[in-house]
Order: C-alpha cells, then sequence, then structure tokens
C-alpha cells in the first residue's frame, strides 16, 4: 500500500466515525504518525482527500456494475448486480460510508462530477428492469419506481451489513436479489421452503 | 407555531442543508432573526438543537407506526405502516435527514436513547413480518434479513422522495407497499397490468 492510500484509508475510517467536518487534519496526520507539514507532500487539503474517497467510492461501485453481464437474463443480472454492490459496501464500508454521508455537503462542482456517474450506475438497474419486463421475467407497474426502490434497498445497507455478520457476502446477495426478484415480480424466483 | 419551534425548524433546515458540525449558532440565529443571546433564551446550545431534533424525528416515526392497527392482516398492517412512514418522510424531510445523517456522530448517551427507539420501531415490522409468515399470509425465508430489508427501502426514501413530486403520497405508498408486499412473497398482491 503506498503513503497516499494509507492515508486515503485512515482519513476514510476517521471521516466515517466522526464525520468530515468534526474530523482534522492534524488528526488525521497523528494517524498514519506523520506531522502535519509532512502530511502535505502527500495530498493537498482535507476537500481534497474527501474528494478521493467519494471518487473512489463512486468509481467502484460503478465497475464493479459493469463487470456484470448485460446479456445474461435479467433476473440472473439482477442476481450478480445486487452481489457486486454488497461486495463494494462489505469491502469499502468506509468508504462507502463517506459517500453516502457526506454526499449532499459536498462542494457543488464535486457533486456534479458524483452525479454523472450515479446516474450512470441508476441506469444499469433501469436497464436491467426494463429488459426484464420486456421479456415478461419481471411485473413491474412503475420501472422508475422500482429502479429507485432496489437501489434504495441496497444502498442502506452500508448502515447495517456487518463484513463479521452471520451471513457470507454469497448468502447475503443471494438472499437480497430473492427478495428484490419477488418485488419486481420474477415468477421464479428460488425460495427455501420455510421449515 | 412557538419561537422554540420556529428556532428547531430553522435548524433543521440548515443542518440539512449544511450538515450539523458546519452550521454556527450565529447562523442560526440569523436565519431566525435573533441576536445570539437572545437565542440561548430559547435553547441551551447546539447539542441541544441536534437532540431536540432527533428526538423528535425518532418519536414521530414510531407514534405514526404505532398509530397503525396491529390487528388487521398483515398485507394490510404493512400497507400503512409504509403508508405511515414516507408520510412522516414527507411531511418532516429536513428533521427526518438530519436523524437520518447524523446519527452516527450524535453523543454516546444520545445514541442510546435513540437505539431504543429504533429497536421498538423495527419490532413492529419485525412483528407484522412474522405474523404474516405464521398465517400464510407471507413467505419468508429470514424474517430478521427481510426485516432490515423493509427498512433499508423505507429509509433511503428521504434521499429522492420528492413532496413536490409526480406521484401522490397515496400512489406512492400504495406503489412501494405492492412491492414490498411481492418481495415478502404476498400471493394477492395488487398489480395493475402493465399497458
Amino acid at each position: 500500500m503506498t503513503r497516499r492510500q494509507e492515508i486515503l484509508d485512515t482519513a476514510g475510517d476517521l471521516f466515517q466515525r466522526n464525520g468530515y467536518h468534526a474530523t482534522s487534519m492534524r488528526e488525521i496526520a497523528r494517524n498514519v504518525q506523520l506531522q502535519g507539514s509532512s502530511l502535505y507532500a502527500h495530498i493537498q487539503s482535507k476537500e481534497e482527500l474527501l474528494r478521493s474517497i467519494v471518487h473512489e467510492a463512486a468509481d467502484t461501485f460503478l465497475a464493479a456494475a459493469r463487470e456484470v453481464d448485460a446479456s445474461v437474463p435479467p433476473p440472473e443480472r439482477l442476481r450478480r448486480l445486487v452481489h457486486a454492490h454488497l461486495g463494494v459496501i462489505r469491502e469499502r464500508l468506509p468508504h462507502a460510508t463517506v459517500f453516502f454521508h457526506e454526499w449532499a455537503h459536498l462542494p457543488a462542482e464535486l457533486q456534479r462530477e458524483l452525479v454523472e456517474r450515479r446516474d450512470a450506475y441508476q441506469a444499469i438497474f433501469r436497464d436491467t428492469i426494463d429488459t426484464g419486463v420486456k421479456s415478461g421475467s419481471f411485473a413491474v407497474e412503475d420501472p422508475a419506481l422500482a429502479t429507485l426502490f432496489v437501489l434504495s434497498s441496497l444502498n442502506w445497507t452500508y448502515q447495517w451489513l456487518d463484513p463479521a455478520g452471520r451471513l457470507s457476502l454469497d448468502a447475503l446477495a443471494e438472499r437480497y436479489a430473492s427478495l428484490l426478484l419477488g418485488a419486481l415480480g420474477a415468477p421464479g424466483r428460488e425460495r427455501k421452503e420455510q421449515p
């Protein structure tokens, strides 16, 4: 890990725990065992740290969703998208938290850069739903609302997803996807029998 | 509206827009057209404002859910809970946003007070799901995860719910509840035909 990456990870942890505004550069420097002045050899400002963290988070979500093969049947595509999203939250929980929390307080210019990525991300889910409706895999009354619904259920998981929790990522993603497929009216969603 | 309530609403708006830490008492005073010193006749500190706002939000969510008759069939109970939750977010968007955003940065003592309310709120949804599974209205593999799923999909709506949006509260709640009932495997969920 480069020094810069170490600083980013430490800043991400501190921003997650205490919030961006309540975290000082001095505190970040102390946590990576640097003098404040040495810190500035690696990064320009606290805002630059925030920018790097939220860009990295946005890019990671988008890259993971783009890796999902768009040509597989929509229910399978949705399953893989759910797995990808939960995987990013699980692996990058501090950065994802900062991304979701500080979003609204970012400078306008930075928000614009992120909105593009968010829209691209949302479009992948919307396309999955539209394709599924067309092919008869999904029965959805309001695809725009269904897209917001799917993303809402996924985004909020950063609040409770415990990387050391009772379910593995695979099991969690499978169950979560099963709930979502039910919501989208996928007739053949797998469901284990009640005990 | 009392002067205190006016101060709370103004603080809620400012905390929502700029975050708690980035908002100064001076700014709050200016927005209610008071001198800083007069502000302190109504409230003790910025932290007291935050405490009042998040308590009010938590109490409003809990009161709305408790008003829902627990003896109606679980699908109808869930529909009403969805309506209640979205109604609170719609009516109290700034306070709800502060509640969700600042939660993690609240003093430990205040977090404990809120965790009790959150657990009570969550228990109402869990009870609805458990009752529905017992009565055969719902088919759910993992009721604990299904509860988190339902609350996740509801909580995140503060990010996009536009009180002036294309759907009325009733229409939005009905469609959102329909998606959730599908997720919970409710066989008789109403669904309009695709055009």
